[in-house]
């Protein structure tokens, strides 16, 4: 049973729920949105991303022989239960906010339109896959804001939470305008480009630095870049520059230098200096080490010479917020709409559109949130992507999804680009006849409920 | 190619490296040991865990022909590397500290002894598995000591980082003394007890909440919980009192009730009123919502009548201190002990071990780091756990694990079972030889380092 395709990588409660909706019938359709609460701390908005690997499970989902016996022999269900589970596929229908867009509190990124147990079932690992992705997007959205023009590469398979983790990271980050990822399985799976050097263990297991830079550049001529803090980054720095002549005779170009430690900005400009003065103006300077957003933007504030940003676990964790009050909720059942009204966790109930308004010169002003039914001025972001269990076009390859993603930060109003959060916050109205139909459910028990 | 044990699950420079080695015919032994170079905040202690699936991963590196096909059409190595690569297995030595033990900062509780290929190879996806697991261990060890003889459960699969962080939590807080998981596949896949009740979507979707639970309980008659809180808390409870004689006619015992939202403290009080006056006072009172360690240690201070906890999360990301400063290091190679110097990156080199030195009333007191060839009085941490690419013994039961972290915990000082850091961190003794060791290496290339 493998985790990433099993339908037992779920809850507990979606079975036993499951098993109470095929007991009792209620296979009419559910609608359940995937949504955001709140932001977190330092957000001033999210980025949506996830979506194709949602879609991929919802397409692949299936109990396999191994996965019934489990459930057979679990002896926690009922003897036809497993029959049920034989012939569940999931023949709904999915709307859903492009990949690469900005959303905000209450607005529906997902809607899952299907019979009741299939749109049940699948709540656990959605959210799992489309709150994971959309954590590291939006991390990430905030290094590429304050790093214009800088490469900037995920290093953070190592401290990312499991493998899957490690690859959705490397994903979700270069749409979000990463340049790629150290993450090899990021190529062969996404296509995204890779980069990486050398570590430390390369210099040590070498008697002599230098000789450990040769020896590199040797198997490596096309793309030979130094990491040069293992002992003493100046010294390490003239090595390089003593070792360029006979690089440079071999046909060998010294693509640049990695820093990792100590005090980056002056290491950075002591380096460049050494650099210039032998003559390797084009070789690149690239930093990492317990890099974030913060100091990336500290660095850069501070003018010293990087060329490109190696940033890890706090892109991969997002470990200033490492995670989304992220939730998927029965917004109708049967054709009426549902409204949970559990204090501090009320949604708003019905089929839902977000409609986003722009300001005369193309940033966003505001969006609009309604039901499907009050068709609105402004552009509807919740596009249909899949009907009947089948996709309604092939998934939009990487690269459309970051240009997509790089056009829309670039449209974000200044307040919304501060790695602060914004005394402004986005303004997002819920519409009224959502707001009366939400009075209206209210009215029905005779209680209000709270947003 | 699967990323859970796919070879290219690594870091670019991992391969870069490789070829550099295959390519100078360095495949000398290498010694690299994994360890934690200071605590987060809010740690006083750390709990390994991780290691068996380590030791999976170890005992299955192959590459495939996928894996093969794409590293020859990739264009970054040379034409022989994938020969190389295809040949490549595991067939080091493994030293570890066992699971559900707690350590502490600069002591190594995995050491690889292998050809240097192979254990730099290995180097990402093991700090990623060990890394991860002691994450969520140590996390979990600290509701565990606020919350003695309570029914804890790991809730936390929809927001964990992707599949293999979700599935692996469940076994990492088991280990640490959780009661079991909601995770479904934590069952099959690591034998541990599930739990799980209903959705607030459940109770939405039926017209009246009275019929839902009633719904529930028929198809539920062994493990009846209701969920009381998707519309007014105490007036479901009443519902709950009121359904009870019938569901006893019909044999059905209510096992209990879960709270998801609101005053937690103040709604089980009235709650467990509610219940007791109808004598239903074996009914237990289950929380959920936003818990953490700190919130139940609030919740028991203020006698709330609760008997257990559902932790998501926090847990799951552990959300306060998402990751650790955990590395994996070059420690020796060809016979020769090497150390990093990096400012404050600096580590300890050689072969290391662990002893443990305890107080008269059997609680831990403080521990020595010195060299593996430096035999001491106390107890030695690390063990042998794999020779020649082979387990020395079977894995250990989960069970087992369990019932070592609970002495384990059990033995841990007052000031370290704080939640707070502690004011006075444990003492960790680095043993002259050490010391000595280290201020020759540095002596050799006339540079000091501060670790």
């Amino acid at each position: 049973m493998n985790p990433l395709t099993s339908p037992l990588l779920t809850d507990l409660y979606q079975l036993t729920m499951l098993q109470a909706y095929f007991a009792q019938g209620m296979q009419e359709t559910a609608v359940f949105e995937f949504f955001v609460r709140k932001l977190p701390p330092n957000r001033n908005f999210l980025l949506a991303a996830g979506l194709e690997q949602a879609l991929d499970f919802l397409e692949q989902l299936r109990f396999g022989d191994e996965e019934l016996t489990w459930v057979e022999q679990s002896g926690l269900f009922r003897k036809d239960f497993g029959e049920h589970l034989r012939g569940l596929r999931f023949t709904g229908d999915v709307y859903a906010v492009p990949e690469g867009t900005p959303f905000f509190p209450h607005e529906p990124v997902l809607r899952v339109v299907a019979p009741m147990p299939q749109a049940q079932l699948v709540e656990s690992r959605l959210i799992n896959l489309v709150h994971y992705e959309t954590v590291v997007a939006s991390k990430a959205a905030r290094s590429v804001l304050v790093a214009p023009g800088k490469l900037l590469v995920d290093f953070g398979l190592r401290r990312a939470h499991g493998a899957e983790a490690g690859l959705l990271a490397a994903r979700a980050s270069y749409i979000a305008g990463y340049s790629g990822t150290a993450t090899v399985l990021a190529a062969p799976r996404f296509g995204i480009p890779l980069f990486g050097t050398m570590a430390h263990s390369f210099v040590q297991a070498h008697a002599d630095e230098a000789a450990a830079f040769a020896d590199f550049a040797q198997v490596f001529p096309a793309s030979t870049v130094f990491l040069i803090d293992t002992y003493d980054t100046e010294a390490a720095a003239r090595k390089v520059v003593a070792l360029a002549p006979q690089l440079q005779q071999a046909g060998i170009a010294i693509k640049g230098v990695r820093l990792d430690s100590g005090d980056l900005a002056a290491h950075a400009c002591n380096v460049r200096r050494i650099l210039d003065a032998a003559g390797l103006t084009r070789a690149t300077i690239f930093a990492s080490g317990n890099l974030d957003e913060y100091r990336v933007r500290e660095l850069l504030a501070a003018g010293a010479p990087i060329d490109g940003f190696g940033i890890g676990t706090s892109l991969v964790t997002s470990s200033d917020a490492p995670f989304l009050d992220a939730v998927y909720k029965l917004q109708e059942y049967a054709g009426t709409p549902r409204r949970k009204r559990s204090s501090g966790k009320a949604t708003w109930p019905g089929r839902k559109q977000v409609y986003r308004h722009y300001r005369d010169d193309g940033l966003l002003d505001h969006d609009v949130v309604t039901l499907e039914a009050d068709v609105q001025p402004g552009q509807p972001l919740l596009q249909p992507v899949m009907r009947g269990g089948c996709r309604l076009q092939a998934a939009p390859g990487l690269d459309a999804l970051r240009a997509h993603a790089k056009r829309q930060l670039a449209i974000l109003p200044q307040h919304l680009r501060e790695l602060a959060s914004s005394t402004e916050p986005y303004r997002v109205e819920i519409a009224p006849v959502l707001q009366e139909l939400a009075a209206r459910l209210d009215q029905q028990t005779r209680q209000p409920a709270t947003v």
